[in-house]
This record gives structure tokens, C-alpha cells and sequence, in this order.
């Protein structure tokens, strides 16, 4: 059984306020799957589509360089960084900001383990799509990123945090 | 081929800003279908999240009484006020807060020819959609009521303005 976590520790996994309160009136979990299982179900079928825009609003753009970056975003994009160049840096900015124009928020995509070029294939393909289609995949790939947030939460947990059934 | 309809021409049809700039920018259309091929186009492509969001803003709720309803919402809910019943309108007033509070957003339904029981119905099972599915249904819904408003301008102002064509 996990600690019993409360709202503001669900805040780390998405930037969707609903999210992090459901989460927790959903808690505690018996292990990471049951949270896990919880989390798609509040985060596909409760949290409305402004609650995506606000999770999707709170990730920087892939690649941007900036003081107010969290640790956990700089390690999902290590494999980014260690493999940008100057000029895919340059085109990633320049696709960065036109898929931003088309469709109005910053392209999502769970970047852990994945290389700059093949980053700035998959938003140049995504590009393409229609609003509506690349809505829902901005949000499978939050979903992406809320698993991968939710598994260290649990891991750093485990470490710092003696748990209820240990007490 | 209709008259050089300008940006606010088109603010009536939906009150997506970049819809209307978008029609205006595609103008002159050489007849109404022409003009719906170019809407359903910049309507489902072009105009994102925020912009459908913007749109389903600027409807009232079905079934409120509001001195700011215009007159084509009036019209394209007369059926449903011919009607309604205290109970039915209580039950619409319930049903579309319960909307809202799932959703974020107003309930949408192009209303024209439908009954109060008919569109309670449709609200009610509506409601259990997913957010993200219950949204692709109001954009469809807000199209066809784009259609029909589409239609009454080409039709208004072709009885109060001379065509270029005709001059």
C-alpha cells in the first residue's frame, strides 16, 4: 500500500488541477498498477478538454532552453539533448512554434529515450494531422508521460517515505 | 456568385473569430454549396481546439431565457419552445449544469425541427460520452447549425443586396 499522497503530490505527474484532486480521492492504491489503472481511467474519462489544454500547457516546449524547467522534464529529454545539434536545436525551435500556430498548444510528445531527429520527424508527421486527431494523441502522449512521473513517484516514495503498511 | 462578404458577414454563422477570417479570406464563393464546401473544410482543418471551444461560447444554453439570444437561435429552437412543459424545461435547465460541469462546455445541438423531449433524450445520453468523444459530437453539431445559418445568409442577402453578377 502507498503513503496515503495527497493532492499537491499528484501535481508533479500533470499539470491538470482535476487530475491531481481526483488522484487523490482515488488514493491510497495498492501498488503502482492500481494507480496506474486509476490514473488512465480519471485522466481519459473525467478530466474534460479543458483539463487536457491545462496539463498540455504546463510542459515546456521539447527542447527549449529555460531556467523553469523541472528535473523530471530535463531527464524525459536527456536522450534529446545529448543528441541536438545546433541546426536541429534551430528546426526544432522553427516546427516548435508552426505546430503551435496550427494547433493552438505545445507539441506533447514523451520524450524519454528518444533522439532529437527522430523527435523532429514525429512532429513534423504530426504536423499534418487535423486538429481534432492530434488532440487525442497530445493526450495519449500525456498519458505517456503521467505513467513514467507516476512510476518514480512511487520509486522516490518508496526511498524517502516509510510506507502505511510499514508503520 | 455572391457578394464580397467581408469578416463580420460571416461572425453570425459562428463565433469562432478565425472561422469568420478564414470564410472571408476564402471568399467569393460561386454559390452556397460552394461556400459550405469551404466551411466544413475551415471548420474541421483549420480552426483548432480553442477556436471550437470559442465557437460553442457563444451559444446560449438550449432552452434559457436570455434577452441576449439572437434571433436565428431563437428560430432554430422554436420547435423545442412549441414544446416544452414547466417539467421539461426544469429537467433541460438540470440536465445542461450537469452538461457543463462533465464537459466544460455549453450542450450543443442543432435544435432546428427538434422537440424538448427529443433533445432531452439526446442530452441525456450524450452525457455518458467521453469528454473527448462528447467533443468531436458538438463540433459535428456545431457544423450543421453553421449549414443552416450559411444558407439564411445567402438567402437574406440575396434578397437585400444586388449580386455581382447582377450588376
Amino acid at each position: 500500500m502507498e503513503p496515503l499522497w495527497k493532492e499537491q503530490d499528484y501535481v508533479c505527474c500533470s499539470g491538470s488541477k482535476r487530475f491531481a484532486k481526483e488522484m487523490a480521492a482515488a488514493s491510497p492504491f495498492a501498488d503502482l498498477d492500481h494507480a496506474l489503472q486509476s490514473a488512465r481511467d480519471i485522466w481519459f474519462n473525467k478530466i474534460d478538454v479543458n483539463g487536457w489544454l491545462e496539463a498540455f500547457a504546463a510542459h515546456p516546449a521539447i527542447g527549449a532552453a529555460s531556467p523553469s524547467i523541472s528535473q523530471w522534464s530535463k531527464e524525459e529529454q536527456s536522450t534529446a539533448l545529448a543528441t541536438a545539434t545546433d541546426s536541429t536545436v534551430l528546426e526544432l525551435v522553427e516546427w516548435n512554434a508552426r505546430y503551435r500556430e496550427k494547433f493552438g498548444f505545445v507539441f506533447l510528445i514523451c520524450a524519454s529515450g528518444r533522439g532529437t531527429p527522430e523527435i523532429l520527424a514525429e512532429l513534423k508527421k504530426r504536423y499534418l494531422n487535423r486538429p481534432i486527431v492530434e488532440f487525442e494523441i497530445a493526450a495519449q502522449e500525456e498519458m505517456k508521460i503521467i505513467e513514467l512521473r507516476l512510476a518514480k513517484l512511487f520509486k522516490t516514495q518508496a526511498r524517502t517515505t516509510p510506507s502505511v503498511t510499514a508503520q
